[in-house]
């Protein structure tokens, strides 16, 4: 029988790479999965199938568009996942590890299909900040806006996660409008393949939005441009040699990196033995130690503790590692997998003894095998100990990519940041302590080197996500040996898609580029806007509300009937004191609320509510018999794709007698996409 | 007479270069200058002593410790600019190429000093986004933080704007509490190394927050980290060279690169001859072909206009070119000085040679030079023009720094795009029109390929700032050739030499690392929180209030007195066929009303008022005889470095009976720094 042949997905056709392709095999019983070959596939076709079909499809559709379509695809995928766990289980991840990489990276995609819908317009530009008014006039002024890249993003992904490495990467780049190209690492490509071969049977997808290379990239980085983006996910060796790529060096090509790192954690020293966090601490260090037999680029690898201590430690880590049982990915008993592959073994053996030259094996024996395991890549989980750690500089240069992690002493938290740092830029870090003092000088001085610190404590032991667990709301990556690069955090991850642009001209222009009314556009007044439905309503629709007076009496009738007597509204003398007021003044609420008295229109209609109010400021106090006026303008109108109304955000100025500003605000609110007038 | 040796400070010594460094000429009469030469300096000593004694102090400031040292330092510079404008007319430039640079630089230094105060917290750490929920019990959350990275900006700057070029890039970087080592284009240190000594004899900054290398940076790369940033400015080759660098490699270390591009001006098709967008784009193209004799990184290089406009573009600005006075800079009656060396003019007379492959001159001659200015690098614009675009090549790939530009013909606003787009990536393009519908299609199209797009119109036309000025709250950089980096645009750029890390934990040790109250986090009763001075005030101290009802008379009450009769509120029959709500409903300014009634203390003390309100949302509505009660809890405190208050944000969350969350906002109070209880 032919063995399976891993295809390739190139312009919408699946090409089988040649049967002499590099063998993958089992981690578990070294079992022939698959061949894996890329050889004589176009790679410049594929980049170019992605720019002229994928692009521009994307681009036509808006951001809840694409969020709709990310969601559909996380269902659908979600309800296949047996299959993929099957999968899975051949590159050594227990049914808990493919929860990590299965589950984990649909729901990924499911959180940006969400947080898409929630924190994006439904609209094909996004605006960034706020506008820069640059002339007193108004007539000049700008906006930054962002617009995907007119390329392709190749994402060049680790053997360790082979579905959440992939969904991670294309939820925020298919989110912000670009296509992708995926290439797995070949060790566990089959299982990214029959994710790929799922999705593409979906059809939920624009053609050319994903492309997968099974096998190696060839010449695909020459024929990168500016446009494009490559992001790169596994040894730091090999992401600096693609980094200094003359394609990328030469375009500017954005290039993301995410290396792995000598992640530490750090027992607080209130946090000794017989407090939950001490417990809290043991857990979490055995727990990266083994989940995913170590192969995690955020699993823990320094363990720095207390002095005190380290006997402690060293006693409760050794016997938790002890009852850790190794065993076939598939048995529900079984606690620990294998490695990847059997080089990748002999690959962390070696390392563990570069380690031994300043570091002593405290437990596990690396060498050792469990009987009846012997045709796997298993190895039980090793624990080295430095005592001289600031000496030791392997300890914080060396990393061994399995169960190894290597516990040190400190003198204090201070010594533990500096020890932290030693590794010279790392993914995530962790500290446990149920000190607030020592929670704030220990993330303080480690911040500037990590992406990401956890603080462990009783109060979150149940909650927490741990310290492995990269999350799509937060950003991932890290400084220095970690690469540099930053993915995730929630939108931030679909704007490294996008190109950041100033606009300058006329606010009526830059109205007409953003679809965003800005002070100084132009404004039409007639129809009440709020007697029109999406369907009429327009940015610029406008509303100039008569005058009314504030008088002594409404101050002092509102500060009865709402309770709010503060001083500044009812006591001469001390408004008079106060350094922000001459007299005594209206409150802010009854502003508002006489400005919405001004500018409401009262019968039934297509506005449905007002669900809030933004940045509302009030700049100038306003006195007994000042006379207030509001201008009404529709600032923002965002359609909900799957609902019969949208919100429309109002920009909402309030004016004196003599035309200053008494406050500012945006108000918001919910409008029908249809309203058929009814009969008075 | 020995001439002068420019001077670099190196761990606050001055270190003179040696006499037979490189020669720097006046650029209009090749008089020497000085000489230059940084042979011997210990460039590691240089990084270890920004990151020793400049990035402690700076950070043990906080932003607005900071943004006031470079407000008195910009003021204090801008007092001594007519010493560097004297000076600055040896570089070539006229008072208005000198303006650009010296004020504008200046003017961008107290940018920086005016907006960090206003946008970012008198505090050393700053939050990114909004906390994140990582738990429904509130027991585990996240908050991105930014902080300083921990090592020295390396600024390597072009020769064209010396001052400019230094205070654009160490104002942000400063700001965000980073040294700074500036290495100045050699060709016009001298002036680099005045602004320098000024700023340094000021004795502003703390020590080793600026050092300043004239000459080569030798092997000062070579000691580079991932905390270190790199920046530069200049020749696209010479940046990618400096970013392919083994120790930017290997670190991870942030590199930004701002390299001259192939800017374009397109006129649209609607502002032909005799319309003022026409006018405008003929005297902007004139202007930024000749200003700073066209040696600008945003100058415009491609004319792009609607082909049955182009002969008539050709005669105007080859009449407006014509009429351009070269002459010494010095001179007020000169439009246009020299270039800033022989060297260079010989360069630009080469490239455009190159462009003549493709391209023809139609307005002047690259080698006259008028009388009696032989001795300086003195040269006429040169206007070229290219019929078919689409196949000349080096019009949109060579680039003659000078006042040089290449006009071509388009047939709409899509291949005015496309044909910007051949620029592969710009620093800014500019479009001169009236009609929105033009200006949303070339500013979208031109977007992914510019890091800033001017629309020209009659509206801006007394207003704007222009094609080729990078303004310090807009985004300067631009992808592909223009090198792919992105500075200014505001506290953006603060951020670039800062660190995000997403911090995850329990709520109050999220708030003891960032110094803000976050949901879940403890709180603490007592005194009434408005009782407080900031003295005494605390993040967490927390009121909760008594309850009210909110009755059917209340809600008429309100409306009568307000003028806010909406249906909502009033019609029953109206409310309950809107989709949001069962009945009538209380008005969102009601509530927003009581709860003020309900959280204030009424009596004269510390706060002083209440200057607005954020992010004000209604999740519930509110029914006749629900109850109101508000928690009120001390969220942020930022007291002003520069007065005798600060500004408190208080978390407002109104809750109705049955526990659901009514509304939820951020109060904003000015709060007194202290406050003597006077006897009621």
């Amino acid at each position: 029988m032919d063995s399976r042949r891993l295809e390739s997905l190139i312009a919408g056709r699946w090409i089988p790479g040649r049967a002499e392709g590099q063998p993958l095999l089992d981690a578990a019983t070294g079992a022939l999965i698959a061949h894996v070959d890329a050889t004589g596939i176009d790679m410049a076709e594929a980049l170019d199938h992605g720019r002229r079909k994928g692009g521009p499809a994307l681009r036509a559709m808006t951001f809840h568009d694409r969020a709709l379509m990310l969601k559909a695809l996380g269902l659908a995928l979600l309800e296949r996942k047996e299959v993929f766990y099957a999968e899975s289980y051949r590159s050594g991840a227990t049914r808990a590890d493919g929860w990590i990489d299965i589950e984990g990276g649909i729901g990924t995609m499911l959180t940006y299909a969400s947080k898409g819908r929630r924190e994006l317009p439904n609209a094909r530009v996004l605006t960034d900040g706020d506008p820069e008014p640059l002339s007193r006039d108004h007539s000049f002024s700008a906006r930054h806006i962002l617009t995907p890249l007119q390329g392709v993003a190749v994402h060049i992904n680790a053997y360790n996660f082979p579905v959440w490495g992939m969904l991670e990467k294309i939820a925020p780049a298919l989110l912000a409008g670009m296509p992708c190209i995926v290439k797995p690492a070949s060790q566990t490509a089959y299982l990214t393949e029959m994710v790929v071969r799922a999705i593409h049977d979906l059809d939920l997808l624009p053609q050319g939005a994903l492309q997968l290379i099974c096998g190696s990239v060839g010449d695909l980085l020459d024929h990168v441009t500016g446009q494009d983006v490559v992001t790169f996910t596994g040894s730091a060796a090999t992401g600096q040699r693609l980094r200094a790529h003359p394609a990328i060096i030469g375009n500017s090509t954005r290039f993301t990196m995410e290396a792995d790192s000598l992640n530490a954690s750090i027992l607080g020293p209130d946090a000794g033995p017989g407090t939950p966090e001490y417990d809290l601490f043991i857990r979490e260090v055995a727990r990266e130690m083994t989940a995913k037999a170590g192969q995690k680029c955020t699993a823990i690898r320094r363990v720095i503790v207390p002095g005190a201590h380290i006997d402690a430690v060293q006693a409760a880590l050794a016997e938790r590692l002890a009852g850790v049982r190794l065993g076939l990915p598939a048995d529900p008993a079984t606690r620990m997998g294998p490695l990847a592959s059997m080089d990748q073994r002999a690959e962390v053996r070696a390392r563990i003894r570069d380690l031994q030259a300043v570091a002593r094996i405290v437990a596990g024996d690396p060498d050792a095998v469990p009987a009846g395991l012997e045709a796997g890549a298993f190895m039980a989980p090793v624990l080295l100990r430095a005592d001289d750690p600031i000496q030791a500089g392997a300890v914080h240069d060396c990393e061994a990519f399995g169960p190894v992690a290597t516990l040190m002493p400190c003198d204090g938290p201070d010594q533990a940041v500096a020890l932290a740092a030693m590794g010279k830029g790392s993914l995530v870090a962790s500290v446990f302590t149920d000190d607030p003092a020592v929670a704030e000088t220990v993330v303080l001085g480690l911040a500037p080197f990590h992406g990401r610190v956890m603080i462990g404590n009783r109060a979150s032991a149940k909650s927490s996500t741990g310290h492995g667990s990269p999350l799509a709301a937060l950003v991932h990556g890290g400084p220095g040996r970690a690469g540099g690069g930053e993915e995730l955090g929630g939108m931030r991850a679909v704007k490294h898609y996008m190109q950041r642009t100033a606009v300058q001209g006329a606010p009526s222009l830059l109205a007409a580029v953003t679809g965003q009314w800005v002070e100084g556009a132009a404004a039409r007044t007639g129809t009440h806007p709020f007697r029109k439905s999406l369907a009429e309503l327009r940015i610029g629709d406008q509303l100039v509300t008569a005058s009314r007076a504030v008088t002594e009496a409404d101050v002092e009738h509102f500060a009865r009937f709402t309770g709010d007597t503060f001083y500044a509204h009812m006591d001469a003398d001390a408004a008079r004191a106060n350094p922000f007021f001459e007299d005594r003044v209206a409150h802010g609420y009854l502003i508002a609320s006489f400005a919405a008295g001004l500018f409401v229109d009262p019968a039934p209609g297509p506005v449905l509510a007002n669900y809030g109010v933004d940045s509302m400021r009030f700049l100038t106090p306003v006195y007994f018999g000042d006379t207030l006026q509001v201008r009404l303008t529709c600032k923002q109108i965002d359609p909900r794709a799957n609902a019969d109304h949208g919100e429309v955000r109002w920009d909402a100025r309030v004016t004196n007698q003599h035309g200053a500003v008494v406050a500012q605000y945006d108000v918001l609110t919910m409008v029908a996409k249809t309203w058929a007038e009814r009969a008075a």
